[in-house]
C-alpha cells in the first residue's frame, strides 16, 4: 500500500515541478511583455494561464484521490495536504504573471515602465526567476540547503520593491498618474509572486525538517 | 465513527465562523483607522492579527487530526480539505486588513484618504463588511441562496475599485504621489479581501451543490 502511495506521490511531485516551470515561464514572458511592450507575448501569457489552472485541477484531483483511497498514515497525509497548499501558491503565481501581462496589454502600444524604472523592473523580473527556479528545485529534490538562499533572494525583492517607491516619491514624476498606478500595482505583483515562491519552498522544508 | 466525525466537524465549523468574525472586525476597524487617521485602532488591528493566525493554526491542526485519525469517507475528506482552504482565505483576509491598518499608521497623524475619495473608500469598507458577513452566514448555515447576493456585492466592489482609479486619473490630483500610491494599494487590498470572501462562500456552495 505505501509503495503504491509513494509511486503516486512521485507522479504528483513531477507535476508540481512542471507547474512551477509553467508559472516561471509565464512571469518571464510577462516581464518581457511589460518592458518591451510586446502585445503578442502578453496575450500568450494571458491565454496560457488556463493551462496552469488545468494542471492545478488535475494535481488537486490526484492528491485528493490518494488521500481518500489509500488512507495514508499521518506523515503521508501531511505530504498530501502540503501538496494542495503548494498547488494553491503556484496557481496564484500564475495569476500574478497574468496581471503583469494585462498591464502590458492595457498600455500597448505604449510602455508601462518609464526609462528610469526599467532597470529596477528588470531586476525584479530576474529575482522572481531566481526564486521560482530555486522553489522548483526544492520541490523536486527537497534540498533544504537552498532555504537560506531563497530568503536572501526574497530580501532582494523587498529591497527592489522599496527602490521602486523611492523613484516614484523622491524625484519629480513626469509620466502621469496612469504610469504611477501601473508601477505601484506591478511592484506589488512581483513582491507577491516572490512571497508565494518562498512559501512553496518553506512548505517543502517544513515537511522535511518539521520546522516552520 | 461518523458521529464523532460530525461532532468534531461542527466544532471546526464554529471556529471557522469565529475566524470570519475576527477578520470582519479587523477590516471594519482598519477602515475606520484609515478614514479617521486613528492610530490606536490601527495598532489594535496590527497586533490583533496574531489572534487570527493562532486560530488558523488551531483549526488546521484539528482538521488535520480528524483527517488522519478518522479515515473519513471521500465526501467527508472533501469537507476537511475545503475547510483547510477556507482557513487559508480567512487568514489572508486578516493580512489584508492588517495592510490597510499599516497604511493608516504610516500616514498618521495625516490622513491617507483625501476628501474626494472618502466616500468611495467608506463604501468599499461597507461592501467588504456585507460580503464577509454573508460569507460567515454561508459557512455557518450552508445557505446557498446567499450565493447570488455575494456575487452582486463583489460586482459592487469591482465597480467601486474602478471608480477609485477614475478619480485618480480623470481629475487633477493635488495630493501628491504618496497619497496616490496609498490609494492604489488600499484599493487593491479591499478588492482582494472581497475576492477571498467570495471564494469562502463559493467553496461552501461547492460542497453543498457539487457545482463550481
Amino acid at each position: 500500500m505505501r509503495e503504491v502511495f509513494h509511486e503516486e506521490l512521485d507522479g504528483i511531485t513531477a507535476s508540481l515541478v512542471e507547474m512551477t516551470s509553467l508559472v516561471a515561464s509565464a512571469m518571464a514572458r510577462a516581464t518581457t511583455a511589460l518592458l518591451d511592450a510586446d502585445l503578442q507575448l502578453a496575450e500568450q501569457v494571458i491565454t496560457g494561464d488556463a493551462t496552469v489552472d488545468l494542471l492545478r485541477d488535475e494535481i488537486e484531483e490526484r492528491a485528493f484521490d490518494v488521500l481518500t483511497r489509500q488512507s495514508p498514515v499521518a506523515t503521508d497525509a501531511r505530504v498530501i495536504v502540503t501538496t494542495l497548499r503548494i498547488v494553491a501558491d503556484l496557481e496564484r503565481m500564475g495569476d500574478l504573471a497574468l496581471h503583469v501581462a494585462k498591464v502590458a496589454r492595457r498600455r500597448y502600444p505604449g510602455k508601462a515602465v518609464p526609462p528610469e524604472l526599467t532597470g529596477t523592473l528588470t531586476e525584479m523580473g530576474q529575482v522572481a526567476q531566481r526564486i521560482v527556479a530555486k522553489a522548483g528545485s526544492v520541490v523536486a529534490s527537497r534540498d533544504t540547503e537552498l532555504a537560506s538562499e531563497i530568503e536572501a533572494d526574497d530580501d532582494a525583492m523587498d529591497h527592489l520593491h522599496r527602490q521602486l517607491f523611492r523613484v516614484l516619491l523622491e524625484k519629480p514624476w513626469s509620466h502621469g498618474m496612469e504610469a504611477a498606478i501601473d508601477i505601484t500595482l506591478c511592484g506589488r505583483y512581483y513582491e507577491r509572486y516572490a512571497d508565494h515562491a518562498v512559501s512553496v519552498a518553506r512548505r517543502v522544508i517544513y515537511l522535511v525538517t518539521g520546522e516552520k
